[in-house]
């Protein structure tokens, strides 16, 4: 489909009347709340019957597996917290601007997820020497580009063999609700939302190179349609504040009182921690640090808070920006660099605000 | 603001990411899960701290009151199961578009509601004789229409004494999530959302009329901008179906196998209980009447089920909707009757779909 120069057509609207993103406030919360926490559905929610459900392991393994929720529930379960970001997010914000879910920047949330790591169940799988892909299926089905596809996606064994995958089935201390994947998903900390398979019935390792459609045709890094492009996989550095002050129904613009505001937001990476948080209050010509909270976040995976007092020089209007740096020096940008399915737009996050007399 | 002719713009779309409907296969459940129940923040969700948090209950009344959550719930307790509906619901499919939240029509969901009887506590604070109107007050804060305010809004004293309105704290079984008005919210069966104030900080009783803005200037049926207009109260009447068979992700267009497919859904109104919901396959030409789930709802406020069974004369494009009629003789209309604020927008759903060979 063709970028689009103009507003957002109705099919794109269609997507986000039906996923949403985390409402920039919920940024305040550590863990974020089961109904803040962004959603991209590809299809539809599936509703599954809980007691005929199994999750198949198979392909090249040498012990074939049919699990239950309660076997998988009885084998040793761990948790993490983990941020997921769509890699779509930013996506609205690119010019042209690829067709798809519109989202701004709003395709994150952080959930504490626990389950069985997924090293565990491949181990009692017995899988066998030379896998090189671990391929997992979810009950989701529908068309896209074309193809009618349940959706489907592969790691390398690699990826699926480190310690911190999971095939998770509860999300802050319940069974996962239908629309994070109900009863089993799986979580692949540091990687971007497609990588987290939902509603998942089956795992397959295979010793040839996978070619599914969300692999080898979506979620690449193109020039165009006609470029083989490069795997989505890590999610890049982005930082996020909370808009500060009080808003307008309409146009979100924001409301702050001339004494200033302690901003506060959270940044994460998936490819090191972050080490530098900066915001800028005049749409990022000139930068100061932010101060990281104390100790780093509980876990790895999980995004880490951080707080900004702006006092600003006097009333009127400014640009807020925030960007984020990852302990490999990846920096977050002023401007997008603009690839076909638009993904990955870390570009910084751009805050119009109106500084006034008064309580704001 | 001017109606809009073109495409969605970015104030819209804003709205559109932050704000989300049901998803429509959520149609399926009776009580919706939270996380799928539509949602309609005006301004930012607050973050309440319980233990300092007070309803006042003051104005026309004799006794007034300052109760904490505990003493709240030390009430006598009732529940109710309560089908909300945005009075935005089906804006975006207005022509010319009314610009505000771009609702299609998924702006539906069904709560488990379960709190005190507002009227428990307004006997409790002895409301004076003369008292005309209850007025509500939010913690939530923002400008609105050029306006700041908290959000805020008044019921006729009668509704407000009437045997359903609940001040609630939980919902579907748990405390209230943040983003559904934690820690309480009015909860007014049969009206459109508006009326459901979240995050309720006081109530007052007026012996005068109310003639805040979001009664007297916002959620009226208005003609133009300079019409009085009149207020926006009960919820008129709809049917929605689950969309059958599978979709395209971008244009969510439904793709069912040539046997047909069961059609299933839910009917509500404000005005009366549903008494017929019809299927139309050829875009509203001709009707059917659809089975509506045996026995009437657990409740009056909940939304009734439905189903029909679909059998396609063939392979094709057909066009599928559907429409209720309630106990009051209101029926939805295939074309929608335009306002200015683009309220109430019942006309019958369009639902496209592709008739195949194959299991679909």
């Amino acid at each position: 489909m063709e970028p689009e120069a103009g507003e957002i057509t109705s099919d794109e609207l269609q997507l986000a009347t039906r996923n949403h993103g985390t409402p920039l406030e919920a940024l305040r919360y550590p863990i974020t709340p089961v109904g803040l926490h962004y959603l991209l559905i590809h299809y539809d929610i599936p509703v599954v019957d809980e007691p005929s459900w199994r999750l198949e392991i198979g392909g090249s393994v040498d012990r074939p597996l049919s699990l239950s929720l309660d076997e998988l529930r009885a084998l040793p379960a761990v948790s993490v917290a983990a941020t997921f970001e769509c890699a779509g997010n930013g996506r609205a914000l690119l010019r042209p601007r690829p067709i798809s879910q519109p989202w701004l920047s709003e395709a994150v949330g952080t959930g504490e997820w626990r389950g069985v790591a997924l090293r565990t169940v491949l181990e009692k799988a017995a899988v066998r020497d030379g896998s090189r892909e671990v391929v997992f299926t979810g009950l989701d089905r529908g068309l896209e580009g074309g193809e009618e596809q349940q959706y489907r996606r592969s790691l390398p064994i690699d990826e699926a063999m480190g310690q911190d995958a999971l095939l998770a089935y509860e999300l802050n201390g319940r069974p996962l609700p239908p629309q994070h994947g109900f009863p089993v998903r799986l979580v692949v900390p540091g990687w971007y939302g497609m990588a987290n398979v939902k509603w998942l019935r089956a795992i397959e390792l295979t010793a040839e190179p996978y070619r599914g459609y969300q692999n080898e045709r979506s979620y690449r890094f193109r020039s165009s349609d006609d470029d083989p492009g490069v795997p989505v996989t890590r999610i890049a550095p982005r930082a996020l504040m909370v808009p500060p002050g009080i808003p307008d129904f309409m146009t979100r613009r924001r409301f702050v009182p001339i004494g200033g505001a302690r901003l506060e937001g959270r940044a994460w990476s998936g490819w090191g921690p972050i080490d530098l948080v900066e915001v800028s209050a005049d749409g990022g010509a000139t930068w100061d640090a932010a101060s990281l909270d104390p100790g780093a976040a509980d876990h790895r995976w999980q995004w880490q808070g951080w707080t900004y007092d702006w006092q600003p020089p006097g009333a009127g209007e400014y640009e807020l920006c925030c960007r984020a740096r990852d302990g490999a020096g990846n920096q977050q940008p002023l401007e997008a660099s603009w690839n076909a399915g638009g993904y990955a737009n870390n570009s910084v996050q751009r805050v119009a605000v109106t500084v006034r007399s008064g309580e704001g």
